[in-house]
């Protein structure tokens, strides 16, 4: 690519994203977007919307910049929870991460590679030039001896000491991070309140006889061998028809409850037909209503022959936090495959369609996992393949030969090679996260937190692999998997494609990065589908406050990192570009998570290992394509001496890992003891207990009650005339 | 090598084997050797020796081996503990293995190999005939079409249905073997009294301040934590100097005892110059006793000067078995390198002398060890080439022309191939399980078991990488460590390689392994060490019950195994060699148990994961060898048919690390609460917690009482006697 071609796309992102700025500075005040822009506020009743006109609602304005500047940790962390606040410190970390690598790229490596002699060299025509004149390639080979002493000395040394140099900030900034971040965790258990999920844990594999039921043999169990801090279980039962009835029955209430609301008189009957276009009228509220009876009969019946259906697994609470963690981590009976325990999540947060409370089903499941896992990965080639040839324009050429005139226009070849083939790779991408939440659901586990943490951990290896291992591999036309069998060869092979791939990856940057944050603030489908329901829908669709999709943003936002970190020594011209993307997302996100998100749950930051991982695999990444790159321009010496520097980084995090992991897996016992003996003196717990008793009911078993709906349903609608 | 070279060394075997056997039955019956073969019986003070003299001492007689034969596996869990029993079942379970791998070999597999017509197919120089031709080599290609129907049917599918069968039987074992032992440590548990090590754990890293001292520190914490469970513990203290004196006091005052005993009365003067010959003489009783006074004084002032030496570790023991165990799963303190909880040896099997408190430190030394043992094993290459050579003769007259003449003759030829080269390794070999023991001293293992079974698993690699590799891929002259950094060629590489090696390794199990067992019963070096001492040191030596070498044993059964296993389809002719040794092992092994070693620890079973481990590996190997196979023989259709196989080895290995592992690790709950319930009704418990407080009190820093040695002393020379 060459530079006006980069240049290009940087113009038709910035106009984008300016005119998408625009664009939300003046939606978000009109009063009928609040649900799209500030649901959360709606949520909690406190939007600002009004009623009245005026002309400020039409003029684009940046206050909700400085709000969002403005914003505290510690308010952060009150209102999102620690999980924001974690989110959060992934773009201060990378800005500080980037920031240094911006200052040695541009100031150190870049000056350097510009000045090298292995591409054409000319001043004049600096539009055309290709951008693999900024770029390592530039740089001159190790052999290459000339007289002058400036010349002798192989300017690749300055690439040398910055691979050390950078790898020691970034693994001083990934310690100060864990550290802080672990700490936080601390002292965020410390003042949390009293959770049911704090003193439950959730039993699987329990050994069924036949004589008694699952009820008895668990609180035998329990009574028997934790008798001093036993409280009370809860069987599950199997209840996803009975679900299923009570969400009918639900949405059939609602919609009653909206046509008794006087404001809309007019839809108190409809046609039956299609679309409710044709067919004879009925009266509405009769034809629901009975229908409502009849649901309500179905889910009576359904409810009292329940007992039949109980799985063998529960819910057991104990009267203590350190009860649970005994539980939890000491193996309960003989057999490790009965008895198995495991973290209970939160009340609101259990979900798990796919349970399975035997050993063997969840390993069979966990197995198909995998298999589905890697055949979807070598799949999902196919798409990539064919998005790699758009960026070499010949390619396309063959392939389609009446687009040969076409692709003669600059400005269509320009917006081909620097837009189009990371716009469709997004296309593609973004149907990666939802299934993988379905591969995380399958593998059974039973919260939404650890299904979107394991989700979020295979987005991101399926990003890697498939973004950018398959774009490097297949860009050198040395694309096979084989090259992976072959480990001796992958440093060389990885020199040869990835610094080929670096104006395909700054491209990517511009148009992926800064077109998703934009359209991350403008909420475009959420927009367009509120706007579609007040115009065509006659029924209010189901509003609900959105929770932060992390298994997808947080892979994103670590790719760029991990391109920062490839690409910081082999063509530092990127790092300009992610640092906007950083910048430009650290307002953004703030912004979203103050307005639109609301937590679902809370997992204390334990999305942090994720990132440190990341961002050693990236740092390893960075070496071995540096051992390689040193091979290729015959400076063997670097190639050795790079050697220790994978080999320290993998110790680094090894003792990161032995020093900081385990805090975010479990809370030690000085944590848990003290705590506990705060609650002793607690006049609340008595009350706490009580409610602990209930809090794992399947909500599907409770006596069904159609009145919650209302109140949340009128909000969003009717709150203009209400503040 | 052929044939003939292959009898003459099973002849030489057998004719060594009857003569260490014969030897074995007449020495064990001298009065003067009971200490070598039966130094077990002494200790216990049970000792079948006579004074008096009878012509069938001198008599070879096989009543041992009956003796051996019928000993019941309770009696050897009540003599020897569990480990020996997990030890014999290593036998049992190999014969098992091998009578059914036998009988599909012997007759399936040789009568195909056999009939082959790859390699000279004569029928009257059997004598002379390669080994090769009872080998897989001998088979006909797959490509080789015939008109005849049965030679069309290519005879290595027979192969092919073996290696599956045979998993298949190895694998059914193995789940079976597995889960015996399981039961029979859950029931050891059970059965065993209360231990301090049950109710103690180890700390270390506790972090120290200024104003108070490691004791009180201790205290707080557990009595802060633990308040319920915390029963006492016992700061550990840098002692080695005062051991060395303690060491040194008590060989001392063993010598004083031994000279004023009155049946050696010539003993009480010596020459005080080089090794008691020269220099004038002086009265030995006072000489010693100055000595020994002027030590105790010494270790007087070492143990009052002991405060400072105070090292941030602590044994800490708890009021019941559940009460340890919440200690050691939990994560104690937040920062997880800190109060670093780890389960506690016995108190007689304490030994760290490489303890370290630090996590750092501790880390550090993990490091230094791996690398060493890297290094280690890439030095030990060079005298296994240099063995190798001489089963390629051509390759010894090249390196050495003058043998030429001496290498003509067949027997010299002979024993040099058949013999020689296995008899070198084992001597090189001999020096490794040593190194390993200091290797995991070094790693910071506290206890004796943990040491061992740490070597054990590092010889046993040691082993599969130095002899197996290092011959296999020497002999194809393929050999390079290359090989394994191109994963893709291994199956290849190893096909090529290994059943060239077949008649190396057959020849290995009968001088190797047939060899090791009789020199085992024979236990020539404590024989003649013992008949040194009768014949030249005027003074007894130390006289200790040996414990049983599990880290050099384990893994030399073990490597046969994996021999059996690889070589079970390639070349069967292996198999009754080998089941020869298990049968004599058998035997041997419980003879030894039963009279020579006492059990210094009791893992209870643990060695046993190491087996399945090494099992499950010669398993994968044999598959991947046979897809290597299978290509070459251009039969690619079993090639791949056969990477099932090895999949599905793995999963099985998964779900028994599922099932079984977590057992060997710590005990459940269950059994922890059942145990603890059972003690409370005990009236003994009152005294066991009173010998718990001191249990694990360095002996170091007990006042000195230099009385012990004189009973142990009298009672292997003064036995006859006495009896």
């Amino acid at each position: 690519m060459i530079l006006s071609a980069l240049l290009t796309s940087v113009g038709i992102n910035l106009g984008l994203c300016f005119l998408f700025f625009t664009l939300y500075s003046i939606l978000r005040k009109q009063p009928s977007n609040v649900i799209v822009y500030a649901p959360r506020l709606v949520g909690k009743s406190k939007s600002q919307g009004r009623g009245d006109f005026h002309l400020e609602r039409l003029l684009p304005s940046p206050g909700w910049v400085k709000r969002a500047w403005e914003v505290s940790e510690e308010e952060l962390l009150s209102t999102s929870g620690l999980d924001a606040v974690v989110f959060m410190r992934i773009f201060i970390f990378s800005l500080k991460v980037f920031i240094s690598g911006g200052i040695i790229g541009i100031f150190f490596l870049l000056p350097v590679n510009f000045m090298g002699n292995q591409l054409s060299y000319d001043f004049s025509d600096l539009p055309n030039k290709s951008l693999d004149s900024f770029s390592i390639s530039n740089v001159d080979e190790g052999s290459n001896r000339s007289p002058s002493i400036w010349k002798r000395f192989c300017r690749l040394w300055v690439h040398f000491s910055a691979a050390y140099v950078f790898t020691g900030v970034v693994c001083y900034l990934l310690y100060y991070e864990y550290s802080y971040i672990s700490s936080k965790r601390v002292s965020y258990f410390y003042s949390s309140k009293p959770q049911p999920h704090q003193f439950t844990i959730v039993v699987r594999g329990i050994p069924v006889s036949s004589g008694s039921s699952t009820s008895e043999i668990v609180e035998n169990f329990f009574k028997e061998y934790h008798h001093s801090t036993y409280f009370s279980h809860t069987v599950v039962h199997r209840t996803n028809k009975i679900q299923d009835l009570i969400n009918e029955a639900e949405k059939l209430y609602k919609r009653l409850a909206f046509l008794k609301l006087e404001k809309f008189p007019r839809q108190k009957c409809k046609r039956e037909g299609f679309l409710g276009f044709f067919g004879c009228k009925v009266d509405l509220l009769d034809h629901y209503e009975k229908k409502l009876e009849h649901l309500q009969d179905n889910l009576r019946v359904e409810q009292s022959s329940l007992a039949g259906k109980e799985i063998p697994a529960a819910f057991v609470s104990f009267k203590s936090r350190l009860g649970a963690a005994i539980a939890l981590n000491i193996q309960q009976g003989v057999n490790p495959t009965e008895w198995v325990t495991e973290i209970a999540p939160e009340p609101q947060e259990v979900y798990w369609p796919f349970f399975s409370a035997s050993f063997m089903k969840r390993w069979i499941y966990n197995l198909v996992v995998v298999v589905a896992y890697i055949a979807l990965t070598i799949l999902f080639l196919i798409p990539v393949v064919i998005v790699q040839g758009l960026t070499h324009l010949e390619q396309l050429e063959i392939w389609f030969p009446f687009l040969k005139g076409l692709l003669k226009l600059t400005f269509i070849s320009q917006v081909i090679t620097g837009y189009l083939p990371s716009l469709i790779l997004q296309l593609f991408l973004s149907f990666v996260p939802p299934v993988m939440i379905l591969f995380s659901s399958i593998q059974g586990y039973i919260s939404l937190s650890q299904i979107e943490k394991s989700a979020c951990n295979k987005v991101w290896w399926f990003t890697v692999w498939n973004i950018f291992f398959a774009n490097v591999l297949s860009g050198t036309a040395l694309y096979q998997v084989n090259v992976f069998l072959e480990p001796k060869n992958i440093p060389q092979v990885l020199a040869q494609g990835v610094p080929g791939q670096a104006s395909f990856f700054i491209a990517y940057v511009v148009t992926s990065g800064w077109t998703s944050l934009s359209s991350e603030l403008l909420r475009l489908m959420p927009l367009v589908s509120s706007f579609c329901s007040w115009l065509f829908s006659n029924i209010v669709e189901d509003f609900e406050v959105p929770s932060f999709p992390y298994h997808s943003e947080i892979p994103r936002i670590l790719f760029f990192g991990l391109l920062g970190i490839t690409y910081f020594f082999l063509a530092p011209l990127i790092l300009p570009f992610l640092l906007v993307y950083y910048c430009v997302g650290y307002i953004i996100y703030r912004n979203q998570l103050l307005n639109v998100y609301a937590p679902k749950f809370e997992t204390g930051g334990r999305f942090w290992p994720i990132v440190h991982n990341s961002m050693i695999f990236s740092l390893i990444l960075m070496h071995i394509i540096a051992i390689g790159i040193f091979g290729l321009k015959k400076l063997p010496l670097a190639s050795s001496f790079i050697i220790p520097l994978p080999v320290f980084t993998f110790l680094f995090n090894e003792y990161c890992r032995k020093r900081f992991l385990p805090i975010f897996q479990e809370y030690p016992t000085e944590c848990l003891v003290k705590r506990d003996r705060a609650d002793q003196n607690d006049p609340m717990m008595a009350e706490f207990y009580n409610k602990l008793v209930t809090a794992y009911k399947d909500p599907a078993l409770m006596p069904v009650q159609l009145s919650w709906s209302t109140d949340r349903l009128k909000s969003p609608l009717l709150h203009d005339a209400e503040v």
